[in-house]
């Protein structure tokens, strides 16, 4: 039986992931610039309730479009008022063909599970409903870093008179490489940010939602509230709906462009290193924080790995080191670097940036929870070991 | 004997702190607005080299009124060079006569030991230079933590709506009270900031090595680093010689004192418990921070109590449960507040500050350390217990 064209809006940082696994296993995908027209089943993702009312219900919308009998399914995070204000809308407008799906807190891997001949909300959330949505958030755990990594990333750089285009081209190519930081890249070292393609509203709403769940399971995320904090200085800044690559400025206070690397080869490839060992051990502390945390939430670890692997909260550390604390293979590896080696060289960036005067957020994070580690007797434990400073479960 | 009149210049965090101790062992003490005449002894505090040279050899100076024979010691944490310089400028302008005792890294309380007739740096440093050295530091990771903390509960009270001078009054009476806030606090409401009574770039530049130091120990102070970033943002904005009570705009970007709270007096009752609480745990966990870095340092933390109590670290927190720390009776008093109740608290109130997009870097990292207590499986114990974070030593 071929499988049902699905449409979709709101291609953003789990969207993407989504569709990625639904192209994967052979669905074809459209997004919001095709038409909806002769959409079976279509996919409301985008990130708040007036963005879902203008895709949905606007001038050319995606409802006009449906076919007859078609299935819209939501999960945007929006409130319970505005999903019911939907269906009720659908019934106004002689749409009550259409079947709406309430699925606000489903995660989109959940979503794949489904068969046409059974219904949806009992088979698409294993776990129950909570299932899905901390699947959903601690995804977001690591895009929500690795969003201010990036900039922070290359502020650093600019900060140490580095060329942002082959700092960036070196990053890409190495062990810090983060799908945020290259996803990011180009509005970044453009300044193409007003209007925000991704504004530091949407990041902000996500984080919120993840820390509100986190001091409601009393739980340590060192790393995502520090990011959080500094978005919340931007939006103070009265830059909410500016793009999330602006916060590089939050780190280098000019165009990082602007910079112009006069060197010797050696001086730049010793000031490269410092960024590359800045963000690949804050990377892999984070890759800890969202595993552990996914873990705490009893959320199923392989899915997960499966799913940030391929979606917009990636790493190369997450790949592998994130990998490891999944597996339990923690220093299976004879010669793995130890804490003490990530704190070597997280340390050594981190002292020069305070002598350049360069806030790090996430790196002086990332550094107190390995010191954490350390003092708790794990140095000389493989660098994954870290993720032991969460607890047990 | 009569104790010798003892002159003295920058009576900043620590200055004050020496200054009071003097005063109490009944010494008379002279400030840099009055003349150095006749001052037998001259402490230079200042905070910079500049500073230093311009109080000591400037336009009616006080090298050139001091009398024959007077002893001049050099605490402000400036080069050796520049005390180098400072011995050869005496000679130079013909007062060799004037005992020039570099004494830059010595604390405050060792001061107090010498004798007349003894040798100042054989009696002064018990534990040796770096004792002396790691007081100071271990002084001002209180300092720059509460200077930040200070604006951060005004910018959370603005936050929430609440008259300005009489939040202030109520964290003043409270166990949320704070040295440093009570210092800053005129200044911060009139924005009396331009040019700083105390720079921005001074207490970062104390920061900075408190900082360094506990990389070089490998030793984890997430209040202090994370006050350190909100510090550096600052002077990426353009505002190193800002006085550091402008902080309060990284919380609130209008004059606090514009706010005017029009509501009930149960409802501004609520409000005010969520800065109390805030402050007063968030004062706890830097408590809890100084004196295990002390303690990692080996600092006397008997003077370590003394000298802070009096100093500009204080705060009520340190007071009282800062002591049960230094003297191991942590959950001594039966029914005493635990782990789980300071997580109560300061969680509400950190979740009322993200519902109203306020940042909270310390609260929030304050939090984090509690989350990491209960981790540990603390949350049944004393509130103080929350330094066993920090690990033994």
């Amino acid at each position: 039986m071929s499988k049902p064209a699905i449409g979709f809006v709101g291609l953003g940082a789990m969207g993407f992931g989504m569709a990625t696994q639904l192209v994967k296993q052979g669905y074809p995908v459209h997004g919001f610039d095709e038409s909806a027209s002769g959409k079976q089943y279509y996919v409301c993702m985008v990130a708040t309730a007036a963005q879902a009312q203008s895709a949905l219900f606007g001038e050319a919308g995606i409802v006009s479009a449906l076919p007859n009998n078609a299935t819209l399914i939501l999960t945007s995070t929006v409130p319970a008022s505005y999903a019911q204000s939907v269906a009720a809308e659908l019934q106004s407008i002689g749409r009550g063909d259409i079947l709406f799906i309430d699925a606000r807190s489903l995660a989109a891997q959940f979503v794949l599970h489904r068969e046409p001949s059974q219904s949806w909300l009992l088979y698409l959330v294993p776990g129950g409903v909570g299932a899905g949505s901390n699947m959903k958030m601690v995804h977001q755990v690591l895009a929500g870093i690795h969003i201010l990594g990036g900039s922070e990333a290359m502020g650093f750089a600019a900060q140490l008179g580095l060329d942002a285009t082959k700092a960036a081209e070196a990053i890409k190519a190495s062990d810090a490489w983060s799908w945020m930081h290259e996803n990011r890249l180009q509005r970044l070292l453009e300044e193409d940010w007003h209007p925000g393609a991704s504004a530091i509203s949407i990041i902000l709403k996500d984080v919120g939602i993840i820390t509100s769940s986190a001091r409601q399971n009393q739980f340590p995320l060192p790393l995502c509230t520090s990011a959080e904090q500094v978005y919340l200085s931007a939006v103070l800044q009265g830059n909410a709906t500016v793009d999330d690559a602006s916060m590089v400025r939050h780190y280098y206070n000019k165009p990082v462009l602007s910079v112009s690397d006069t060197r010797s080869a050696t001086e730049t490839a010793e000031a490269l290193q410092l960024v590359l060992d800045m963000m690949e051990v804050t990377n892999l502390v984070a890759a800890a924080e969202a595993v552990a945390f996914a873990r705490h939430l009893k959320v199923d670890l392989k899915q997960f790995f499966t799913l940030v692997s391929d979606a917009a909260g990636s790493s190369r550390q997450f790949v592998t080191k994130g990998l490891e604390m999944i597996e339990g293979r923690i220093g299976e590896k004879a010669g793995s670097p130890t804490i003490s080696d990530a704190i070597a060289r997280l340390e050594k960036a981190v002292q020069k940036a305070r002598d350049l005067h360069c806030p790090l957020y996430l790196g002086n994070s990332a550094l107190n929870v390995l010191f954490l580690a350390k003092r708790a007797g794990l140095e000389k434990e493989s660098s994954s070991s870290v993720i032991k400073v969460f607890g047990s479960n």
